[in-house]
């Protein structure tokens, strides 16, 4: 069984978790290759003596002594698309972090990468499709336990506690429809068969923090969006959540309801005291996701291995990012934005 | 302590329930009256032994052996705000099922009688704010415990097994949003203080149900409504709950959440069999409101015992019928429908 | 329809809120006599207008102008079983508070009375009987949804908030287990279709109150009691709960398991907050039982009404309070208890 | 970082299992040598190109070719001692799967092998303790959360869907207690701070599967265990739970309760469906314990990596294995079982 080598782009708080599943947890990834601008994210792998580190990407992705057969992509969002077509071009594989760009141009420029290259693997990270509550939730509706999904609700929450690490990067964000609600999109379309959204209509506030309307942004919002065969999505996105993350999804089917997370567990336990009967929730999106992102790693690196496509494509990357920004307008115009 | 004389008009299953619990469970009611055109259910109250039966509501009303203090009103909403202006021009206390009218024009015949008779007691039947759960979500609400709520999110969902027992009247209902969401949009304005909707906007299908279209209706439905100081809220409506009812409501406060019946459990039982960990739930509304019509007509005939005036007013009925009206009208135009 | 004509002996907590319950709940009850030796308590009832108010419960009984059908007796425990031989000898119906008597020579009184006065009902207020989550459960054992029942684990804790209220009362309670697990022992014996306790083990402390020790008393204790053809239950007891009061049975069948109320939730809502998602427990019995109480008593006066004999019997009573007895037995002497 | 040379003897189920995450998930093990009397089992691992195969556990704990840091023992329970005491005496770090012996008379072996090797690092499997769920509950219950735990209620079900895989190993798995409870015991005896227990009693029965009465078991049982400071551990195990695998463990302290898994739920979906709101429940303990697994040799590398000792001792194995016994007594003599 020979190994996928691999190297990482973009060591920051994603990108070193990227690096620790795959140089200690995916058996068949070997870890050959690293690539930080910062100095002290790369002297943090060179600790695991990953033999070749790396300043700039397009060194690393050319080198003969790293001898990449793959790359994963954890820069910020806005160089995402120019380094798949670089990589792609240099004959590697690619995962890339989401969102796949900043705006559908961009995306244009991964699409056109992936379809130069129909021989390599280009996986984007929408990792929520990896947890095994959800994927359990895909199973089950594919197999028709719930007849045919007509309506979603979905809910991304990120914990009011977490808005001082959110606020500085608030202006440059895209918005709370591209930022947060990306993978609720993302979720919504998996669980409709990959329809698309015809029309959107947003809402939202600057409840907490009137400060975000500056920069055109909001900190709660909810949007309901119409699919071309019929169905419904309706998303409600916040920065303030008190109790701490909450990523809840229901779909509807004709026979059945799927909900998932209704309550944000963190673990098994239920502790009785004077306030009640309290199930603990999980802090944040790294607590919830930790399998998720380890799956969403070993999938790709055995898609490579074993020459197969994942599911996700990279169209997927497009449409909701188109989608998202289509929510951002609806929101600002108080308008129904129509999709073609 | 004088007993409060009340009459009943209108005998079906809902107005047979309230007789029930005036004759059986109300101490200081005496039913004293009842009518129906049906001789069937004036049958029924006879054999309680109920003093005066009515084939006309006129003639109750009016009626000097009777002597009525109070009515209550559970006829076809199509009467209703008739029979209430004629009930308090005739000097009694009235009751009302919800909806107040079938249209606005109707409500405010009802608002006027109101309005003319400072001296008597109103009270329309919006039961659930007397449901145990949802008062205690109130008073929780009331004492600050969520901080300001910003968000409701309301789902009120009808099983597809009672879906023959509504179809006969699908042509007549006004609507997923009047027959159905008119409590979840009482139950926001409640949790928001009181608060207008300024704007509107709703999707929805036939999913399961395509004759439905035929006189304007859909089977689900979603929509979003902006309030005037900023609040958000969600409806979800649904004829075709797989599963049983489900009335589910949020509030999403800045400093806390409340969630009303996330699981629509019928009892304190978990049933542990091989397809998992079952909390069995309510049948219809019957069961999920038998607290809060009782407690309903409890606090009327309290208000009229003691002479005060209760939280439901006539306007919250006009308010109701006039948004529930503009959701339909956002649902057949795909567009946002604005209120003043 | 012929009301009952109801006297109620003792006004404390428990009777006064029999008393409410037959004079303002129970359509074919009337309440015409209540008898207490306190006269803040017979002032309480004379205000509703209650015809007939006695200090004397041999007055109350023979009197010829309240002329009773039925008696409710909620004295103190030690009074039960000669009040019950004295009320059936007058030829009342008779509905009694638990425990029966406080050993088992009291109770062979009360058997006696019974058993002298075939044409008469006797009830024993075990209530839980009658609480909607017990009886569904019983309901569903009965058609066999969990085959056959094999162990039963019963918990009954008291609130440790409530340990004042119960101290003062320690020294003559007759112990953990006749005090607070009673109701549990006959739930036990109900879900086994009234099978016989062989033998008994059980264990307990004074972990938070020391001084309960003086009288013999522990504040946790658990047992394990082995009936007759072969079923076994297991007995928590606490009088120290922290977080409320909590009343937990679990009934394992061959082909299924029932749990009621393993989370003692107060009502519907989930709140959502820092510390978790929260269920509020509700916080006494009363709360837990209100149901239970007001539906045992409708059941009595139904059952004398229309003269059918009641599941509970006297002899439920015995075999309760000698099984607690034994238990008590077990945890003084660490031996097992052998019932014949 | 010098990565830890493991080699692991037995590699049925478990032992299986624990060569993969030696092999595939433990970043600083190097599964170097791997040992059975299986030919089939041995190819298995060849595939994996671990370079040493053995078929005779000596020959693998002296290879110098393979030069052993540590070994993992996951053979039949009555080999474990003799391999403990051997690979220690040949200078190995001993990981041993649970129990440690089929008797206390083995026990004493490995508890002298550790005595004479304090240089070594021994480690029990345990791995309960590791479990997200547990850890996190000791980690509370340490922070003195919940006060002073006075009472250990614990669960262990085995779905009776599992019972054919069961029944052959029946006559030699020691008893219910010996082979189910084992780790109930142990985490009893964990939340108590290794407190020992004073004295049992236990009552059972062949409820289903009458012919494991030959050999001296049960399929249903439960305990009574009391400890030196006062504490009270109460068991349940069963083979036949119809609902799936389920392992609860309630601890209750003198500040607040903590329940462990009272639901067992596989994930985090709710699904509505007719029946009501299920939460599906995880299949069996591999499914259970899946983290738990991984975590304990993760941590037994790490400790022979760094050089410091587990918490689960040699002496936690003999003790829950003498316990298991005298349960075993109890329940055959039906009489109170005392240890010293």
């Amino acid at each position: 069984m020979k190994k996928v080598r691999v190297g990482i782009v973009g060591l920051g708080r994603l990108g070193f978790s990227h690096a620790e599943h795959l140089k200690f947890h995916i058996a068949n990834a070997d870890l050959v290759a690293a690539c930080s601008v910062v100095e002290k994210e790369r002297e943090a792998v060179r600790q695991w003596e990953v033999p070749y580190i790396f300043e700039n990407f397009e060194d690393m992705i050319v080198s003969k002594e790293a001898a990449l057969d793959a790359v994963v992509i954890a820069t910020p969002s806005g160089l995402h698309c120019g380094q798949v077509a670089k990589a792609m071009d240099a004959g590697l594989h690619v995962f890339c972090e989401k969102p796949l760009g900043v705006d559908v141009a961009q995306c244009k420029i991964a699409e056109a990468a992936v379809e130069r290259h129909p021989e390599l693997v280009f996986m984007l990270g929408f990792m929520r499709r990896f947890d095994p509550s959800y994927a359990h939730a895909k199973e089950l509706i594919d197999r028709g336990d719930i007849g045919k999904p007509i309506m979603i609700k979905a809910t991304s929450m990120d914990p009011d506690s977490m808005i001082d690490s959110f606020l500085p990067f608030a202006p440059t964000s895209g918005g709370i429809f591209r930022d947060l609600a990306i993978h609720d999109i993302d979720l919504a379309r998996w669980f409709l068969n990959g329809d698309d959204v015809v029309s959107i209509y947003a809402a939202g506030g600057c409840y907490l923090y009137p400060e975000m309307a500056e920069y055109g942004d909001v900190d709660n919002a909810c949007a309901i969006m119409r699919f071309k065969q019929g169905g419904i999505a309706m998303f409600t996105s916040s920065r303030t959540a008190p109790h701490g993350s909450q990523i809840e999804t229901e779909i509807i089917g004709t026979k059945g309801i799927i909900r998932v997370a209704a309550i944000p567990e963190k673990n098994l336990l239920t502790i009785y005291q004077p306030v009640g009967a309290v199930r603990e929730c999980y802090v944040d999106f790294r607590e919830r996701w930790a399998a998720a992102y380890l799956n969403e790693l070993t999938a790709f690196v055995a898609c490579v291995a074993e020459n197969r496509k994942p599911d996700v494509t990279v169209y997927d990357g497009t449409k909701c990012t188109e989608i998202s920004y289509a929510a951002m307008d609806a929101l600002h115009t108080n308008q129904i934005v129509t999709l073609q």
